[in-house]
């Protein structure tokens, strides 16, 4: 039996709903992947991201993986046993850079900060001074407190030190500012399920010229075949003729191209501030129910708002509530902060006050 | 600008037609990856990829990723520094298990056998005797060449020499017979895009409760995230809650779902039968032609026909001609085979004798 669904809001860290014209690329007639039909889809996709990312850097596409994906490329390609890397620790994903580049055999310097704060710049700096790492890794976006960090002046450190600026713009990314160039950053990689507005599925990065020379310099070969960034090079890239790496996921980067001239059309600053925005009325309407700020004023996400609970809230009761009944998804906290927050998304074609209102509208029955 | 799409008749080595239902479930709105009713379709899909596997294999769901990242998932779980793999060679396909295998630093034996041939069992089964490798890995249907690989009498040698047995159904499964349990496979994965009929971007892979119990006895954790087995198994089983790891594809699950419940709907045999079928008659029609296959009867696999083409034919010319004034794609070769012969695929919803007529009928013209 095919399991039936239904339309809902998803208000969650995740995915969130895609605009008709995303869906309906996704349902377009496939093409071969090897077609120069395809490739065009291809090459428009990486010249939107480009603009998207605000970068110049050629290396610049969607890997064939969900956005944790994304992460492993850029690490796996990266980092060698030995190499040290440091890395801001104030929630989940920064916790996962950590494990996977110790799992890759680096040498890993946690800066840690409480978890609902941005790291900071200064102590972050230090560290790479000190430590002169092969990368210095920060979460732009932190999903799991709804954290926006801050990155101003460490591309200076990082090229001091000459060490690669690393960040995880998953959250941010068409919902922010994230401006690869003007920061310096070298590597970066985000997902397709916030602020693009595509299904989950793709993970597009981007990598500095100064990045490529690092990684040409690696003294053995990427222990990977899937991510191996030479091998996928000459299938998007394909200076001088495509070679057969993977087959890309046809239906995926036709969401993904469609997707990536809206955020073009609607243009990205326009684009910010309908986020910011809608994060600023939601935080007044739910700021008079009890719900609070986890994050300081100055460090909050607009992507994704995390809130205290009032005083003897049901939170999971409610949540579970509000999606049955309601067809309206928000997000518990994760990791030590389950049970106390909830996390608001409000992404992409989502990010409005009619949504803002709609969860109000549903959730004044349980408060 | 986005790219506009044509309808096409893809008869290369994938991906192929995706039905109608399929693309519609590919545009059905979306849910939460932590939903219930998420959870549901993953519960439903696992169930339905048993089926198509011919297995009890509880362990059995797709990778999120395409074919390859099946491929990489399964070696990294199972291969450690120093252990040994002997694997067949006789494609791209061998190849790449054989080359991913030895950046993991594994101990690799490779047993080759001419392209266009299937590997000899007796040589193969005396290698796993000689070298007791942890991984015995065969490609059941090899996607370079056209081979459909027999495995009868290797699992018995595998389990006298405490050895997994891997195998690559990527183009084979629903389209020939591919019996995981029958066999004694240990280790399987498939991709999407060739007999199952979806578009490409998921892995289905199955693992024994024999090659479970190999993996708990690691040395060390899995040197990966993204493929890690046991963080994926919190959150795909979830036997007592699911863990979040990654967020799935969900679009291309509600597709897979759809595509494995028409197959069941069809019926495995009737679906090989009408795969043989369809390509009994594509060479008995471009054998009139000229085209003689590369592969000796009773190695032939179905889905993926390669044919040494006629005296003097130019077959890139010809390819790209029936691509863009016909809209009809096939496969050119590969590696030492490319310029030499074609790869027609006849998959899925293609795998009929109108295919091969309207192939016939445009063709006609070039010959």
């Amino acid at each position: 039996m095919q399991t039936a669904t239904t339309s809902k809001l998803l208000l969650g860290p995740g995915p969130c709903n895609a605009s008709p014209s995303v869906l309906e690329a996704l349902s377009r007639p496939l093409v071969g992947h090897m077609d120069p039909e395809f490739f065009d889809v291809m090459e428009s996709t990486k010249s939107l991201l480009r603009k998207v990312f605000q970068t110049e850097n050629k290396v610049t596409f969607p890997v064939s993986g969900t956005g944790s994906s994304g992460m492993e490329f850029l690490l796996v390609n990266f980092l060698e046993p030995g190499d040290t890397l440091v890395v801001g620790v104030n929630g989940v994903f920064g916790g996962r850079i950590a494990s996977l580049s110790e799992k890759l055999g680096a040498n890993v310097i946690r800066v840690e900060q409480e978890w609902g704060r941005a790291v900071d710049v200064e102590i972050f700096n230090q560290a790479i001074r000190e430590h002169r790492p092969k990368i210095a890794a920060l979460v732009n976006g932190e999903t799991s407190t709804g954290v926006y960090q801050n990155v101003d002046g460490i591309a200076a450190v990082c090229r001091e030190s000459d060490t690669l600026f690393f960040i995880d713009c998953v959250t941010s990314l068409a919902g922010m500012p994230v401006s690869i160039d003007e920061w310096g950053v070298d590597v970066a990689f985000s997902g397709t399920q916030k602020c693009l507005g595509v299904p989950p599925g793709l993970a597009p990065v981007t990598i500095s010229d100064r990045a490529l020379e690092v990684y040409r310099k690696r003294s053995r070969p990427t222990p990977s075949f899937y991510f191996d960034l030479d091998a996928i090079l000459a299938y998007v890239d394909g200076d001088g003729g495509r070679s057969y790496h993977h087959t890309a996921p046809i239906s995926m980067a036709f969401a993904l191209e469609t997707a990536l001239q809206e955020i073009v059309d609607e243009g990205l600053e326009a684009r910010w501030a309908r986020h910011a925005d809608a994060a600023a009325y939601l935080r007044e309407q739910l700021g008079a129910f009890g719900f609070a700020p986890v994050v300081p004023e100055g460090e909050r996400l607009n992507p994704l708002t995390t809130l205290h609970l009032p005083e003897g809230f049901d939170e999971a009761k409610v949540r579970g509530a509000l999606l049955k009944d309601h067809d309206i998804e928000v997000g518990a906290g994760l990791g030590p902060l389950a049970g106390k927050i909830w996390r608001i998304g409000l992404m992409a074609s989502n990010a409005s006050r009619d949504s803002v209102d709609t969860l109000i509208g549903a959730l004044k029955d349980y408060l």
